[in-house]
């Protein structure tokens, strides 16, 4: 099988340089064998994707494109962190916060992007317990937030 | 004392098959001591029992009749997962998420259902630290969504 | 440089006795070297400082005021449970959920009051990862939340 960086490499993903906390915390740190990663946002070289809740301004398929984003947001930060992606045992939990119009009940569907991302690239060691929460706004206006908890050996 | 499942079976609550995740994750994992599980939601042979707001579509009580029924999947989750659930030392965390009309403000009275119910099965150590949220909308408009994390020994 | 309770009467904060819990859960455990808190409201003296929205019947000003007093009842019930704030070996993971108005989308401005008061209490001992997330409504109509996640040595 593949090393997660290889995997990624095939599918033409760059990890770029990790995005800056938004506040006055730090993106990411190491607790006995498990990494606590903060609520990260769909940001592209600093700016949103895009505004607005899914269901209103944001399409169903535009939030699972930026739950994809986020993933590779958090992916960033954690080889920044562990200088290698090998060193992931797996992981553990995903929570994603979509904020949502009153009638949009889909976000189980928004994180499968997230969640089939993180297998192609990890394969078993990438399945995860999840969380699908929708809310009524998200900082800056972002459609999603998605926090990462991962198990290093 | 009696163990919990005997507790169980003296209240006539009979753990049936865990509910199948709603998407691309899994529904519970261990790492190290702690056991984290997926967002549940109140579903009864793979349906809700009921859609809706609370405050609004859905009262008080049926609300905390559904973190009841959470929670009796969350225990069937584990018992499928542990074998026993003797296994497990300490209920560590409860995390509550509410569909809530915005001028419903009781969600820990909907979640205390679910707390005495695992002091009632595990005695001292079903005693746990928990949030409880409002959330204007949660997946398949549910009017509840609750995740655990437990500590085995 | 001074322990985190030479920092705080330096600043003349008192930790006054621990709020109790406002539902049938517990304010705090351990598990391992992890501490786990409940999610904590702005209680003073068993009085919510205020009720609302922010951005609505709450400024950020207020808001940033109620993450502080939130923060500072979190270390009150931690040392209570320690005995001794010396104990901390790091502060881990802030989550903050604010009851927001749906265009309020400064829930980051609001948490940073908090991360900003562990830092100054702590060092870098205080730095945490963290999210911010906007919900509709929180119990008893507080406009703020927050749980947090200690390591111990």
């Amino acid at each position: 099988m593949m090393s997660p960086e290889e995997k990624l490499k095939e599918l033409g993903i760059e990890l770029l340089e990790a995005p800056n906390p938004l506040g006055s915390y730090i993106p990411i740190l190491s607790t006995g064998n498990l990494v606590f990663l903060s609520g990260i946002l769909p940001l592209i070289q600093g700016r949103l994707t895009r505004q607005g809740k899914v269901g209103k301004e944001v399409s169903l398929d535009e939030a699972r494109e930026d739950a994809r984003v986020v993933t590779v947001n958090a992916l960033s930060i954690l080889k920044n962190h562990l200088g290698n992606l090998n060193k992931v045992k797996r992981c553990i939990k995903v929570t994603g916060y979509i904020a949502s119009e009153p009638n949009f009940t889909e976000q189980p569907k928004v994180l499968n992007a997230a969640s089939d991302f993180l297998f192609e690239i990890f394969g078993e060691k990438g399945r995860h317990v999840r969380s699908a929460i929708g809310v009524n706004v998200l900082p800056f206006n972002s459609p999603i937030e998605m926090e990462f908890i991962f198990e290093v050996s």
